[in-house]
């Protein structure tokens, strides 16, 4: 049978190096955000490989690079992302991309795809989202780049894609879909482990928290007449800080990765403050919980601080379990592969496989990252590390197709 | 005496109104950057006006604009500042500067100055400090835009400065010197009060809290593992939003002007965060009570936080207390012009007066700022105000003078 072809490990490796050279920065790091030259440059390049491995080939109108296997099924879908982080790292989604059409090089009937923007440079997940149906043209017209605002359809055009059909996955084509990816923390390393098998995927909620006040003058503004934005924002974060351990789970995070001040000087009292704040876990019911207490943190801070602060919605997906079957395959692989070298454990990270899983039974793998870091030009993984996840991942398709 | 010609409050009127179009900006603001050609074209126009008042005038290589008067002393020096803040108002310094003008066009034996970037793009004032022997060339050499980090040497050879010789002010020459300000702050327009008479100049300190932590991707990081310079540095400013109330005076002010995590991206924990934090007093004991503050603050976050912190001094001005005299003649004057209608009070802003007091007596006049803004396009003096202040400034100048 065709899916007993060998699987070709430094042909992967190298598929791997070669991506890294497209849009390489930093050093040891890529910067190829979505629809940039070189991003578009890795998806054609992909295109050709899909090609030469035998599968029909194409980028649709929304980036999405797809192959699909010609012959009979039970098929398999399998990928992850393309581009990067700005200034991120090598592995962060080329590695289940790269891992997918290494298997379908080994002749397993997979659909390969590098679902587009994964990493959010336009939006939520459009490219996984256009996959499964959930990405309207007014969407599409809506969405700007989160850096610098363009709009998408200005980059479609330029990257050549206006006018492309968008593909939409083939209803009951698929038995399930895998995703191998990068721990992206320290969990497998701390423990000494080279796989992960992952139970599911957390759920995230991302808020935008604007605080308004009165920009003024440092030195001519007494303490008791001051709006200061910044430092209602300050309060804020530090009653999260103190009131969320009291609701989160074992498992949960709260994140606030962006403060940007208003005018951001050092001589004058911010005007505006705007935070980024997201948390996330496995349990919906922790979920609620947390969304009640930052609810409440605002409320409170309403009731007593002079700016006034406001919550606005920016982003939310549901925690997504994966498939047992798919976890026993895995489980089963890479107890034969690396036996007692590998854990369940949750996806603290959201992957496109939480999208796929609202239409498709999903299943991912991870393999540890060096020192836990990624998003970073340091990202990194052992070379033994990655082959092995990549043996795991076929070795896991194959039982599940069985 | 030449010292009683008509003062020429409509002229000066004027004079801001043409200022105010070098260089607008938000519709009522001014953007004037020290050096940019807009500074420059209002430091040019500056150096005619004080030709036609009988000045000998001239930009020195600092850019300071130094109107001389030529006639017998004793000499007064009085000025202010020309540039604004980035998308800054349209008094902020210039009010000092043309009420000078039409002090010396009233036949006051002024030497009127614009001191170079009191606001501080290129350094910490730069020009005053230059006028009182108190800027080396290595200090120029070593002076970069705060905004862009490009070098002031280019500045200056781009503005046509370069190679100019530097003023000092003249050993004996000056019994004070004035400075006419805008307040501010409220204090005045709260208590319908329409002149304030500055009994000194606060002291100011300027830090920088630099947290190092460990950038990782919020999903992947546990939080036990996480190492989030962004949540150390709240935890700073909560435990000072906490602490300095007790240590602090009741005029007492401080501020974080400026947060900047890096890479604030919403879904990157922040591996670095940078604070930019000034306290002010009149009291030198109480600032040193809130430098102790500050230092035990940051000592206990590097005992009990997993990101060091470090304190960065980035600069200082130590309180400065007016002249007996100088206050006397301006208090005078005020209650002759405007009976009770004016208060003595301290200065929270910083001003080059503050330098000159190094070496020479100095006294300031405010006049009100509506609802206190300042540093911002809607920054703006009733009309019949600015022009008592000019009036309260020359009665009080030429009461100093007898």
């Amino acid at each position: 049978m065709e899916n007993k072809l060998p699987l070709d490990t430094a042909r992967f490796l190298q598929d791997l190096d070669t991506l890294r050279e497209i849009g390489r920065s930093n050093g040891t790091g890529v910067h190829r955000p979505t629809f940039s030259p070189q991003d578009m440059e890795s998806r054609h390049w992909l295109v050709r490989e899909m090609q030469q491995a035998g599968l029909d080939a194409s980028i649709d109108g929304i980036g999405n690079v797809f192959g699909r296997h010609r012959g009979p099924g039970p098929h398999i879908l399998s990928g992850s992302h393309l581009e990067t982080q700005n200034h991120g790292g090598w592995l962060d989604g080329v590695l289940g991309v790269v891992a997918a059409l290494a298997l379908a090089r080994a002749g397993l009937p997979v659909d390969v795809c590098a679902y587009c923007d994964e990493e959010g440079h336009w939006g939520d997940f459009i490219g996984s989202r256009s996959l499964i149906g959930e990405l309207s043209d007014a969407d599409i017209d809506r969405a700007k780049n989160r850096h610098d605002g363009s709009p998408l359809r200005e980059a479609l055009r330029t990257a050549g894609l206006e006018g492309k059909p968008r593909l939409r996955l083939e209803d009951g084509r698929y038995k399930g879909a895998f995703e191998l990816h990068i721990e992206q923390g320290t969990q497998l390393e701390n423990a000494g482990l080279r796989i992960g098998v992952i139970t599911g995927i957390v759920g995230i909620r991302q808020w935008r928290i604007i605080v308004e006040g009165q920009q003024d003058h440092t030195g001519g503004t007494t303490m008791a007449e001051r709006k200061d934005a910044g430092l209602t924002a300050v309060r804020i974060l530090a009653a999260i800080d103190n009131e969320f351990p009291r609701v989160a789970g074992p498992r949960s995070v709260w994140t606030t990765g962006r403060i940007v001040l208003h005018p951001n000087s050092p001589q004058i009292i911010p005007g505006r403050a705007e935070i980024s704040f997201s948390f996330r876990d496995l349990s919906p019911e922790i979920m609620a919980d947390m969304e009640r207490c930052m609810h409440a943190v605002v409320q409170e801070s309403n009731r007593r601080d002079r700016c006034p602060a406001r919550l606005e919605a920016i982003g939310h997906a549901s925690p997504a379990p994966c498939d047992p079957a798919m976890q026993a395959a895995l489980t089963d692989a890479a107890q034969e592969l690396c036996p007692n070298a590998w854990q369940a454990m949750p996806s603290g990270a959201i992957h496109d496989s939480q999208v796929l899983a609202r239409k498709l039974p999903v299943a991912m793998l991870f393999v540890p990252s060096i020192r836990g870091i990624s998003h970073h030009h340091a990202e990194d993984t052992k070379r033994e590390d990655l082959a092995l996840g990549l043996e795991v991942l076929a070795e896991g398709a194959r039982r599940f197709l069985r």
